[in-house]
Formats: structure tokens, sequence, C-alpha cells
């Protein structure tokens, strides 16, 4: 996506070999003309699919899939890293952050993934797969099926896409980093 | 605002005599329709004031804030409980979560309110008026303006809003509710 891989290059801020900061337009600062775009990019992507249910995470995610929900007609849900009091039926799963080197919980209730939902999970950032492995499971619990798998940034030089996609799902990223080079991003 | 009310009552769940749960459709599961609505109601209501950020707080108030920065045309700034490695320079406050009976740090980089920013503050609750009075608290530290707060549901048998109106602010609240009778919202 033109767009994005821009705004990555303009804004976007390379930190070592592994880190960019995009907090500017993507997840501290939002730019809602991007992460409109976005979602129309992800329904021209994932359009021939009938999706009933979008799924992302807190907090990071939530602005464009918002956007994504908005263009499929369908509710967003997003799982929560801790429970709330009142939340009595839940899935859990346990993710591990690489970035934060620390486990923690993740919940969704179980009234809002169904068997019979056809769920788009979206993130913003792919890396090791984390995360995502996370959100799989809950909806492998919930007995739904997942029907594609929609990234923002995805970081290429690391195993996440390629575990998923080796896994036989369908993964649309936006833009794809190769590497970083003299702190420059390469796609 | 009578969508949002007509939701409310509808599929909006009272718990005891002070706990009202949205999650079917505002803070967990999120109809994208109602929240854009959200949006364009708050740009009417602020229409006026020539807004250049607006500011919430993750995770739950970012889905109606990201639709109110589309409407406004500047970017959004969601304030987060904990700080990123990467965060260098921040406004950092301390909101008390009555509900949750903690504390918990706020924090939002320096990078993203300047001194010269007129600020609109959007959340999807006000009851005590605890995370506002962060919120507020951290526009105070940047020496930018605060032009108006706007609130997607407001408990009205709460001292939050009659606190932050006593002080001034111009607070507009989408639903505002005076108590629950029988399990019933009455607005």
């Amino acid at each position: 996506m033109k767009m994005l891989q821009e705004k990555i290059l303009k804004e976007g801020k390379v930190i070592g070999d592994s880190i960019l900061k995009v907090d500017g337009f993507l997840n501290h600062q939002i730019d809602p003309i991007l992460v409109q775009e976005i979602g129309k990019e992800f329904k021209r992507r994932f359009g021939d699919e009938k999706i009933t249910k979008v799924l992302t995470i807190e907090a990071s995610g939530i602005a464009m899939a918002i956007f994504v929900a908005l263009e499929f007609g369908v509710p967003l849900v997003f799982a929560k890293k801790y429970k709330p009091l009142t939340m009595e039926n839940s899935y859990h799963t346990v993710v591990h952050s690489f970035t934060k080197k620390r486990d923690f919980d993740v919940v969704v209730s179980k009234d809002f993934i169904k068997e019979n939902d056809v769920v788009l999970i979206i993130d913003d950032f792919l890396a090791q797969g984390g995360a995502m492995a996370g959100l799989i499971d809950i909806v492998g619990q919930a007995k739904a099926k997942v029907s594609g798998i929609g990234i923002v940034i995805e970081k290429g030089f690391q195993d996440g896409g390629k575990k998923l996609r080796g896994d036989g799902y369908k993964v649309e990223s936006l833009a794809i980093i190769k590497g970083f080079e003299n702190g420059k991003v390469i796609f």
C-alpha cells in the first residue's frame, strides 16, 4: 500500500537494527485518513470472504480494525489484556511478547465469537507472531473459522508471517519490511 | 443521541445499582456504524471550536475517538496505560480507577501534544471523572488548551460531570443516565 509505505519512509523512525517506531501516525498518535484507507484496502483484499466478525487485540489494533469492520458492515471484537470484573464467560489464552519479554493474559467474551463466525483478524504489526497465535487460538476455542489475517506492517525478516502462511492462512500485509540499512527502511 | 439511547435500552445490561454493561456494542464488541455516528455527533456539538488534536485513553475510547478525529481532520492521540520502552520524553500522570479500586500510570509522548494545541478530549464513560482528571492534567502539563470534553455515556448520578462543568469545561455527553430502576436504565 503506497500511502502507508510513503508514510513509513517519511515519518517512521528506525531504532537499532530491528525496531521501527510508527508512533507518530499509527500506534500512539494516529492519522485518521491513513487508518480509513487501511480499512478500504483490507476490504479490497478480503472482499470475497463472507466475514461475520473482525477481531483484533487492544490497544493499537483498534483504530484500524474499526474501519475494516465498517467496510465489511460487521462488528469489531477486540481481545482484552486483562479480564474485566463483569466478564463472566471468556476464552482465555496466554501471549508471549518478544518485545516486552513477558507473557500476558488475553481474553475474549464467549458472547462475541461463536461457532458459526467467520473471522478476519487484524493487527498493526506482525513480527514473531506471538499475539497472532493467541488470537488464532481464541478463534479455535470458539470453533469459529479464521478467514484471513490482515497485517498493517510485517517484519519480513522475522518468522511470524512465514509460519502463518506455512500453516495455510491467507495473510495480507500492507507493508512488508525486508530489513533496515543505515537507519532506512527497506521494503 | 437517540440511536445511542435506543441501543443502550435494547442491548445494555444493568448489573446491581451502578454498573451498565455495554460490551456488546461499545467497549468489547463494537458496532462500527454506531461509533461512526458518534463521531459525526461530536463534530456537530464541537464544530465551532478550532480543534487541533483529539485525545483519548486506551483502550475503549479509541474506536469512537478515531471517528471524531476523522470528522475534524486532525490526529488522534491516545494516552497509554504503561510506558513503552521506546518512548523517551513523556507527560505522566496517575489515574485512580474507582471501578477497579487501584491507581494506574498514564503517559503521553511530549512529541504529540504541544503548547499551541487545542484539544478535544473524548472518552466512552464519565462517572467519578478519574480518567478525565488525568487527561486534563496531561494537557495542562503540555500548556495546551482543553477546548471541550465529549463523553459517550455519562453517569449523571455520579460526580464527574458536575465537577468538570463547575470548573468551566464544555462537557457534551451523548447519553446521560439518571439512574437505574428495576434493572432498567433511566435517562
